[in-house]
């Protein structure tokens, strides 16, 4: 089959003008200072973002259906079976970018709007989805809206979330229209590819196009708070301290110091830390900090997360302070598909794209979809890495580009009689 | 002259009871729960404070003289010369305890009130002072009526100095009535002697009554600004980071170190940290911290800073980010008259007090007296070392202790013809 699919699939490339011109609009709602957007998931922002993108799918002749925690598909009914799914999210952070998630919603759509153009119709139908709460900015957790749709969560847990502002999302989602009525879990595609700005510096520093995703890498976020003695700063000699600020200070740097000894993928992260009394002349009594530990591999990141609590229970027997700890969040990692993401890599090579493997450091949908169906990512570069930022940027060519990636890969899947046609990817 | 000194002092005693009752009726005043109290300079409750000490100095028939800083000095007019004079402040901190500072002026009324007990006469005037704004909660900086005393600042630039409440410093002695006539830079004591509780953990962990204070030490207040680049905790590779957090911690870590290096009085602490946007999954742009460094040597203390420094420069030139500092505060170490020194360890050991030299890591009123006429301090431990808090405590016992031993002291410089007296303790 990947014959003619290649031949088909090279028939056609997107139409950047329309692509930018529906990203800029999409930005002008919740629009914020600095060129970004503020749509928190089930605002009143987001709604509007929600009904433009719902228009632009009707013109489109697409089947809208929402499900019953407001995530929206819409659906190119061509062909036969299962359909083959891009999308990711619209809301955004409190001061967002205009690319983070919208821009693979409306490349989406692009995909399909070009086959249009060319007079390309595929075996199996194409579908694109907005998740709703991808970022978990408003509600926790974040990927709430893709993992209610692979059934990782039921929709009536999901209503019951109570957001930072302390309203229900099952109130909001009615408040703003996005209750639908279609039943979740939802449909399991074909196969799910999601194209997403990557939100770090990795391709811009290595002058790459385009990313192969690989899979998204694990995370484990613990806060753990320290319980000291406060004293006197002058009059309290350094042998009789309990300075919870230096215990949280030596594992701010052990986490670096492990970071780079364990090398490849590994990252860890303080990047919240409270004092108390926070004063000059006061060794404190009290920190919390959180650590933000992630890697690709399982293995390595129980490794790290042992070898982590190891040292601080040794400090704090040094220090003579408690220390307690509370887990925010853990994931495993995700392994994409790799048939998938080798048709990545030879779309993006076809097309003259410099491209390379890389891990997600980020959470995305895709993570979830990947649950139930051969799933991949698609990232272009980030300029300076700068992410939940009115200064995200990225260069148009690099979008057309990822676009032109994404609308190759979706119609060869598409144009897939069964998985095993995957293999020629292998 | 010290044979007949010594056969007089160990006559009186002071009375334990009354001294206690006057601690705690003052402790009364602007009272908070757990047993501490409140009177930050030159608020109504400092007044009711100040009202009630000037009441039982009349009580005591002394001379009341209120200097144009609001400095009130109670004068016991007998003999003939320059007085001797001992003192404190009763200001305190938001949430401060009953001894500190108090203890010291009430136990000099305690000393001429058991002289006039005991039927005797000093050669010299005593007086007993408490001066305003020691603490420097309210008013920067600290130890500022008795920095005017020794004409160390004019009270009309004093006057000038604006709260952390927003009024000034001449308007609120104006409004409390605290204004007096008498003025600035005012008599030069013939000797000063304060009586103070530790505030620190020594005395105690060595199981000792008094500690005989050779000195304050030198302090360096530093505020740093570090300016890193906030980044995606989980896309940013670690080689690609500028993390201001980091930074800090590890300044934090090399002060401990060097403390611990550098052994002695050498004290290191920071004590505030304030980070930006100190969120989980952001790798901090920002971060804000005190460096809090003291010694009893001047050159070490120069020595230690000027290592500090080098330290975070070239750390800022490794992680790529960009450090500005400001000068909080920066004293020189104080040394006190080696003569009182000894008289205070002398009299302790006559009254079968165990005693130590110690410098004082905290700044006291005594150590802007100690520019103008030979002066010492007397401290009786604190429990756990806990102060500026409603649970700082101090035995009764070793309240007695201090008080009996600056009774011996203040008699003794009180019956002293000349300086060259004081050589008998050299």
């Amino acid at each position: 089959m990947t014959g003619t699919t290649e031949s088909t699939a090279t028939i056609g490339r997107i139409n950047a003008d329309r692509l930018m011109s529906r990203i800029m609009e999409l930005a002008e709602v919740g629009k914020i200072d600095g060129g970004g957007c503020s749509r928190l998931a089930l605002t009143d922002d987001d709604r509007a973002g929600r009904d433009l993108v719902i228009r632009w799918m009707d013109e489109l002749g697409l089947r809208i259906e929402t499900d019953d925690v407001g995530n929206v598909v819409g659906t190119w009914d061509v062909g036969t079976g299962a359909a083959v799914m891009t999308g990711s999210h619209i809301d955004t952070v409190r001061t967002g970018g205009k690319y983070d998630g919208n821009y693979g919603v409306l490349a989406g759509l692009e995909v399909i709007h070009s086959c249009r153009d060319h007079g390309i119709t595929p075996a199996r139908p194409i579908s694109v989805a907005f998740f709703t709460n991808e970022e978990g900015a408003r509600f926790a957790p974040d990927m709430l809206g893709s993992l209610v749709y692979v059934g990782g969560m039921s929709a009536a847990e999901a209503h019951d979330i109570v957001a930072i502002d302390g309203l229900r999302l099952g109130d909001e989602l009615r408040r703003i229209g996005a209750l639908g009525r279609s039943p979740t879990p939802g449909p399991t595609p074909f196969a799910f590819v999601e194209l997403h700005i990557e939100q770090g510096p990795v391709l811009e520093s290595r002058a790459t196009t385009i990313g192969a995703v690989t899979g998204v890498q694990g995370i484990s976020w613990t806060e753990i708070t320290i319980t000291g003695q406060s004293n006197h700063a002058g009059t309290t000699p350094m042998a009789l301290r309990h300075d919870a600020l230096l215990v949280a200070a030596r594992i701010a740097a052990f986490l670096r110091d492990l970071a780079l000894r364990y090398g490849g993928n590994q990252v860890c992260t303080v990047g919240k830390l409270d004092v108390h009394p926070n004063l000059v002349n006061v060794v404190a009594a009290r920190a919390t900090m959180t650590l933000d530990v992630r890697n690709t591999d399982e293995n390595v990141l129980c490794k790290a997360e042992a070898e982590i609590r190891d040292y601080w229970q040794a400090l704090a027997r040094d220090e003579g302070v408690d220390i307690t700890e509370r887990r925010l969040a853990r994931f495993e990692p995700v392994v994409f598909d790799g048939r998938v993401v080798s048709m990545v890599r030879h779309v993006a090579t076809r097309y003259g794209h410099s491209v390379m493997d890389l891990p997600s450091g980020a959470g995305h949908d895709a993570q979830m979809l990947a649950r139930v169906c051969p799933t991949a990512m698609i990232f272009v570069p980030s300029h300076k890495g700068i992410s939940h930022n009115p200064a995200e940027h990225t260069e148009r060519s690099d979008l057309v580009a990822g676009a032109d990636v994404l609308f190759d890969v979706m119609l060869q899947l598409a144009n897939m009689t069964d998985h095993a046609d995957l293999d020629a990817f292998a």
